[in-house]
């Protein structure tokens, strides 16, 4: 690589690492994200022309950037080994496509709205952020099976008692679970209570002894998530402070024996001589 | 125990702990219970026949893994003791109930619907969850107690006042504690409401009351569920690390004790002949 | 207080703090209330008739504690000192005043109604809750200001605009209050939307803005009363275990503060004679 | 500056920072505030008259207080280099503004309205409360952006396939926006997806994702907030008593190592003589 491209690298990077830039950056995609959305509305005024210039800028400034991203790599293999890079890759490839609205209107539309994805690539804090999401996920696993086996349950009994009552809320297991769902989140619950209280008029416990059921789970594991966050928390304080201070205790115990030592040779001249 | 027996076993428990033949399992339980469910669709595609099979290969599995567990105990008594292994047992017995759809239709089809439940059975992390929800049951009593009660005399001051408005939302004292239980979860209370203000205009203060009240002690409860969790890792973490200290320092300071002795032994020594 | 008085009253404190006996009377307390409201089904059964027994027994056998409890004190006086004492007095009392249906039937069967909150006198976990639950108001009471300071001025801005739209709901500052309330537990809060979003299409932005607003301050609310209840955690954790600590710390550095005074009456002897 | 008028200064701020006076004032400005309100009423009464007063009495309380503030400073711009004293120019200076209700009566009536928030000027808790809450704006400012981006997906998406079957709901990006908020909220999103499902049969998918990626986003929200809080939380309390218990232990570490050295000096000392 010759000086000339580190030197243009360089000047990327800063001008990406710039503050005012990012925002600007950021204004941009979000507002001609918006004006996608609007176009429904058929007006085009000088804004908004101004405002195409300054995306298609953004595109050709994400196209050069990534770029030399790639030609930074010994190997251009090196650089799909990273999923961020992939997922960069995409984006920028996505948003080249040229959009002749004339065919496959919908499917280039589409594309366009996925551009918006561009602001995770841009945003540091974004990726953390997303990084974290993900790894949260499999804690939430064994919760959501938990859930699934009593939404089963529940929803094989409700469309065993009350398909008759009303088939589309209750006509079959998946349905019914659907409709649990509505009744988790407190839609209109009371109508479909109401609706099946008329034929079972103990149908209530079958409600709430679901709804405690459930927000009873949710919050023992908001509960555990809490407690799951605290434990790392407070590992990651050991290793900080707590070691040190362990440390230092292990040392002057180290340092009290090593006197014990002296002393006993001391003792031991002081009684040869007596 | 024969050795044979003992090698069986083993190999038992370590298809079992497999990750790959755990999750075939959960897959499979799965989909035919969501099958039973849409068997009311009334097809039967060839991937269904499969599954069939599958299934009836996952409840010989566990009917054999129980046998075995139930043959390692010494006597028969023993594996009754423990609630896991009557949970096990039930599940297991209930779906090898032939269920032939003649007779007794609707039972044999909750009987199937049940089996979902081996699903706890199979996964360790779902005991682990189950019994963390049972042990936190007690904390949640006082607070229930203390819902009823003002449940019960919102409902007493509701049905006597409203009873005439609205029969069918406040006849009784049980039915007016629906109602409220229906407020708290914020579904259509306004309705209910506006109904009771034509006649009585201060009505919404009996509301707003009642809804400030309950979310209020709910507030609370949470945050006593947050403390009472610290407070059991903060006397995990002493018994972690703080006793590991605290025992150093003790040490440390025996240490020093002897160093004292020793020292006073060699002054003795010294001013002897001095 | 003669001995004989004192051996009855150690016998009714055991009785009292009995767990057996305290279920069997939260029993009766919540099957008798619950009968209360039933009484309108006017259907009378045997089992009723038992319930109403052991009701007037559990009265009988509040009256004979609250007596000895007075009977206790030095002087009457002092017994109403205490808050507790006087809500107990004041249960029981209204709990002995004869209820013949044939007048005033309304007031007597509300005050059999708040009977129930002799379960709070009766369990001291509630009382606990209780006396928790006062505790934190305080801490409640300038977010109550600062919300009622944002819904003032929404409802006042509400009233101005749409007034004219629905007089139902926006007729003058107290009613578009209520209607911000409804608003903000999500209660049809799209259907105050879109009717007044016909007239101001870009009323959107004043309940969204409103939500926000609300949301985000309650959320601040809950993560304050966390640090807080943190922060009296912590201070409790220092008092228990690390002033411990700290006074060991304290009484290790005087030991070696005593061994290097030890050390230079030596080396001053030492020295003399050399 | 003449002593008469620092004199004068004390005893305005001993008046303000009086329990019972300030309690006083903030009944005043709450009940004058509801008054306005209640307006619309055409009611007046003796209350309301004394009412009138007592607010004129506190406008000219906060007149003098502030022109007070402002003669203390030796220069008048020094005075306007504070937020809150701008803050409370503004609120001041708008509350003077004769109100004679013949002309510009809305713009009189807002005015007045916006005088609730001399209740911010007036109390200390209420200026922390509200400097706590916009200092927590930019640690919600990324997972905002993370909001957008998935809404704004989820609305192309949605106006995109759903905008044929209600133009109302799905007719542009933004309209679908506000439909997905009103999905978020659980208001009426059975109603929503029902309408969708008649003619895409699946579309449950695109909902049920949407609720459960944005409940977990929020969740998220929440226990990073948590986290952050403890983080700040541990710093300080490593400050106040960490940092002690280190320093000890650093200086008992000190002590050892001088005992070491005598101990060194007397060893020489001895072994020279023998």
């Amino acid at each position: 690589m010759s000086a000339g491209f580190e030197a243009w690298r360089d000047r990327f990077e800063r001008l990406r690492a710039n503050k005012l830039f990012e925002t600007a950056v950021i204004a941009i995609i979000i507002l001609s994200a918006l004006l996608i959305g609007a176009k429904t509305y058929e007006e085009t005024s000088r804004f908004q022309q101004w405002l195409l210039v300054l995306d298609v800028a953004v595109t050709v400034f994400f196209l050069v950037e990534i770029l030399i991203r790639m030609a930074a790599e010994k190997r251009l293999r090196d650089f799909f080994r990273r999923g961020w890079n992939i997922f960069d890759f995409l984006i920028v490839t996505a948003s080249l496509i040229p959009l002749d609205d004339s065919e496959m209107v919908l499917l280039a539309r589409l594309l366009r709205i996925f551009r918006v994805l561009r602001l995770v690539s841009m945003i540091p804090e974004l990726r953390l952020l997303m990084a974290a999401l993900v790894k949260s996920i499999p804690r939430m696993g064994y919760v959501a099976l938990l859930m699934f086996i009593i939404f089963y349950i529940y929803a094989a009994i409700g469309s065993f008692l009350f398909a008759d009552i009303d088939d589309f809320l209750w006509g079959n297991i998946s349905i019914a679970m659907l409709t649990l769902f509505r009744v988790a989140t407190f839609e209109d619950w009371t109508d479909v209570m109401y609706a099946t209280q008329e034929v079972y008029a103990w149908s209530w416990i079958y409600y709430l002894t679901f709804i405690f059921l459930t927000a009873f789970i949710f919050l023992n594991m908001m509960i555990g998530i809490v407690l799951d966050v605290m434990q790392k928390e407070s590992v990651q304080m050991e290793i900080e402070t707590g070691e040190g201070e362990a440390a230092e205790l292990h040392g002057l115990r180290d340092d009290v024996r090593e006197l014990r030592e002296q002393l006993s040779r001391m003792e031991t001249l002081l009684e040869r001589r007596s």
